[in-house]
């Protein structure tokens, strides 16, 4: 099934059509949420919006692209009065800042929306009233967004029932804000590209990523090893023992991929690579792949096309492929297999088998610093800036 | 279906294994090899061997890896006197050189033989005598090999006749043993690859090597239009009238693609791209491709690996994948769909829509200059060398 970009994109812009850009205007709520992880969103939305309808709402707007800090501005603006037909209100709990969103806020990212908009791709959202002809979700549900660019950096919006994806109430609602792009294209990258069994490798760069995070947990659930390439760093120690709860087959820093060549010996050889850098170094994951195998590519951290040696093409018969998830969720907007992903991914959580990547709970009015702390480039150690609203 | 290159490599050394290295001497015919491409090697044939055994023979040796011009020396071998069971005695008439026969002595092939070895993967035999247990094979017909490394630079052989595949005797043997390789390189690519329908356009660089030339001409019988990257040139015209005369849709010498951005609109968008160049200049290429297509790589003429821009991976789809000839021989050795293939290409050439690329012929006394013309990087108006034996 084949679909051009320019498809794609108009799809996008159909999808969102339905989206009212929100009036709303500052809460100026007494409450301040607290940053860490366990805090009680459940209490809190009861507190808020058990009796009256609140108004005014904050959203962060893009008037221009550029670098976040510069480009980026906090808006009050005030919500329609009333929800029509298939129109669903809902409040957003908690929305991560990922790479594509600042990519999309530079400028730089596939999708380029027309100003202004309001950035924001993932987040979980609490339905606060419904429309007369919404069928399926009611006051009180969690959902997410079906398809991207929904702009989720606002405490609250009105869009068609059909943009969401209703999910269950009993996960925790940061957690479950993170579930629908980084693990999402972990599981299916690890899904449909070569099938693998009980036994089987997998390695990955960039493995201290949310995605590397989530392919080691969703690959140990899987009975599937994983090799994982990082970065080398002072605290490699730290950084292995952690990749190692989650379930990390072996963790080698790239420049000691040689060196550990027995410990590598010792497993089969992949038939599939995730590759998250590019570049030159991807060679060294390259290298790895068993004959025929596959290397799926879903980011560039550094920043250069990905060299291919020619003769992994041709003489060991490597296959490379790109994962975006914009386009499958487009391709599988309504495809059951949505739901049984996310189902997967839900139960694993109440099995304790799967944890966030370290974050940090930021209020929309320091969204500043989430945008900052959230560009790729600065350091190795950040952790996952999610918003949050009051 | 994978194979290691391990696995690869043993199976060749297996099926080679059969072959008896021949001890050839001096022929010292009188007759010499015309250079004309017309040739009547038929009649030649007739003239040396109705009579007695020939039982001295010439080859090239290599005993060590390095320049073609250094490491390649005539010998001189005498032939086994009885032909017994299984075993097929045949005279080469024409065997080309090849890039890779060439990267196969400079040792910089994925298949690196022991010294000392015949070098030589194509070219068309005549079967001179048969073993007692041969079944399909007989005196006086026309057999190129099943598999590559079976050491054609050499005036006759004895192998197994599992090792060889029978042509029809109708072909001219010059054209004939320029088949294996290239036209059936081209050939799977447009085949294997994706599923093309007539009005559909394919986009490939080198389009003047023998593959793209092979290329032009299969696409245009099939009804495939054709967008073909040629090297800037001084006689750039008289390539562009070759091609044409081919059955070439377009010829744009790299630098003008986007000069003819008008043209190439005018086309379907290619699904499938061959890159016989890799390095940073196939970006041109890649970039043209439909999202979700198709880029096979079967060269690295510029000398560097692909550089694969990360959003055509992620964001167009773009797939990437190697071919190999002697990969897929190995994996279909006895599949009627090489017969299959080869029966397509014949009747191409008897229907008059396929001539072989420009070529020399070359007395094997003569294989030094042979082997300097056949290097790839000398320049760009090579003419295929094929080695004819007297």
């Amino acid at each position: 099934w084949i679909m051009s970009l320019r498809t794609i994109l108009s799809y996008i812009k159909k999808e969102t059509k339905s989206l009212c850009v929100l009036n709303a205007c500052s809460l100026n709520s007494a409450t301040t949420w607290g940053h860490r992880y366990n805090f009680n969103l459940n209490q809190f939305s009861k507190r808020c919006y058990n009796t009256t309808r609140e108004t005014q709402f904050k959203q962060l707007l893009v008037n221009s692209y550029g670098e976040p800090e510069e480009v980026v501005s906090l808006n009050v603006m005030t919500l329609p009065d009333i929800i029509k037909g298939t129109e669903v209100f809902a409040r957003v709990l908690a929305a991560p800042v990922n790479p594509a969103d600042i990519n999309t806020i530079q400028g730089t990212y596939a999708y380029k929306p027309q100003f202004p908009f309001v950035p924001g791709n993932e987040g979980v959202l609490e339905v606060l009233e419904v429309g007369e002809n919404v069928k399926e979700l009611k006051k009180g549900d969690r959902i997410i967004p079906k398809l991207n660019a929904l702009g989720t950096f606002r405490s609250a919006l009105v869009a068609e029932e059909k943009d969401f994806i209703k999910i269950p109430s009993d996960i925790d609602p940061i957690l479950a804000s993170t579930i629908a792009v980084n693990p999402c294209t972990a599981y299916r990258m690890i899904k449909d590209y070569v099938p693998l069994q009980d036994g089987d490798v997998i390695i990955q760069n960039l493995a201290n990523s949310a995605v590397g995070q989530a392919v080691i947990q969703i690959a140990a659930d899987k009975g599937i090893k994983t090799i994982n390439i990082v970065r080398p760093r002072p605290d490699l120690d730290k950084l292995k023992d952690f990749l190692e709860s989650l379930g990390a087959t072996l963790v080698i820093p790239l420049p000691d991929m040689r060196k550990n060549k027995d410990l590598l010996n010792e497993l089969p050889k992949p038939r599939l690579g995730f590759n998250g850098v590019s570049g030159k170094d991807a060679a060294e994951l390259i290298r790895m792949i068993e004959v025929g195998g596959t290397v799926v590519t879903y980011g560039g951290m550094a920043r250069q096309p990905l060299f291919v040696p020619v003769g992994e093409l041709i003489f060991r018969d490597i296959i490379f492929r790109g994962y975006w998830m914009t386009r499958w969720n487009l391709q599988h907007k309504d495809d059951p297999e949505r739901i049984t992903m996310l189902d997967y991914l839900f139960d694993l959580v109440r099995r304790g088998k799967f944890v966030p990547p370290p974050h940090e709970l930021v209020p929309i009015e320091d969204f500043k610093t989430a945008l900052r702390l959230a560009m790729p480039a600065k350091g190795m150690t950040n952790r996952k800036q999610i918003l949050v609203f009051n």
